[in-house]
């Protein structure tokens, strides 16, 4: 399965007055992480892949964190993003963050392939992941 | 179990480009319904509880999160908070969100009751949460 | 002009290590409080203002701000939004922050109210603000 | 006076329903920028300087910005911080970021160095920027 490594510089706006990350930006950390990946693993930026395939983005659906360690501002940790699964519209991504080598958070998420409803009413509804690209979210 | 219930709406700020809420503003809003609800129960202020009790604040260790519908700006959402167990040093906290009465998304959380590590090096800790407080959390 | 005042809760996703409001947040209570604002004016969701005028918002073009006294989380404090200006496509706009009824810190805004080009280009423009509308903010 | 140039790209969660960074957003890059500078000026991150020197941060107290021309997610912008002037104990701040080397917004900033009340009450104030930085905020 397709895997890709960032670097994420941990800013004083991402914590929280116990000096340490609030939980919500590691999210926005790993929701960054996911398209780095994607971008990765395809050869195209989101915004290409929106315009190409007339989706509005990849919308979590699923998504779970387990926290070891506290992170701070200044911290210059390593995420690691790899599909785990590829589904027909749904996309299973693990996250290990680590820290001078030691984990101090992984986290899970399932994502929809999704775009604005065909039938013109408002909301967005799940649609195929093109072949080529799930090959390529794949590693094949 | 205790439990809370608040208004949440949802801001401009809080959305996408696809025009909904970014994942992550949905746990910074789950954050304050744990803080509130903590808040309800005790009759104090989480300013007040951090200077009272010597601790830092209740750190997250593990939360997961299904979203099954989207929400938007202008949307006005309740947000159920309720105790799940309380435990010696740990706190379960679960939340569903309800958009017109309808379920649009529900999350789970384990949380630390935490202080400065007391040996003095850098780091926090888990703490006994008081028998006074573990009992008003439980609902006694 | 017209005038409308808001109450906003700083939250502890907020804040920064030094205990104190993240300024960007304030800019983020700024803009949740020209909405309003603008709502409350002219009796119409945000949703249904973009959708009624073809308009994707009203995008910032030139702000400022004073700080004078810093504010925590748990605190309340009061917002008073008021229309300074409204020119053919653009709406000046002033801010006062209150807490306990001490000025806290204050903004001005230029924005504009702005669509997608009408040439297909991507990119947005300033259009005309509607002459009711106009009239409405300027509270005629 | 001191000047640091850094890279900053745009993130999906940075942008908002137009599609184009909510502006607050910009501010949070912008105090990331002059926290960056201050380390590069004086070689020492700013958990260190904030240990060193018995400091709290460098809050803001006057801040404006002219906003160009929008960005959106996957835009990689350069943003350009540089003193302007170092009083006391307050510190003049520009910043200019350029898209393609074309300027896209400018902000200015006056911040305070500041650590809490020696007299004990709760709040912050402003304290003497020791000389040796003060020389190497201007570049001396």
């Amino acid at each position: 399965m397709f895997t890709n490594t960032r670097t994420w510089i941990v800013e004083w706006g991402d914590c929280d007055p116990a000096g340490i990350v609030f939980y919500p930006r590691f999210f926005a950390a790993f929701d960054t992480s996911t398209s780095r990946m994607i971008e990765a693993a395809t050869g195209k930026t989101k915004a290409a892949l929106l315009r190409q395939y007339g989706i509005i983005g990849w919308p979590m659906v699923d998504t779970g964190a387990k926290f070891m360690a506290p992170a701070s501002f200044g911290d210059e940790v390593q995420i690691e993003t790899r599909v785990t699964k590829v589904g027909r519209s749904s996309l299973n991504v693990a996250h290990r963050m680590f820290k001078d080598g030691v984990l101090v958070n992984e986290a899970t998420e399932v994502r929809v392939w999704a775009a604005a409803r065909k039938d013109g009413t408002p909301g967005i509804e799940g649609v195929l992941i093109p072949d080529d690209l799930a090959g390529l979210l794949r590693g094949d």
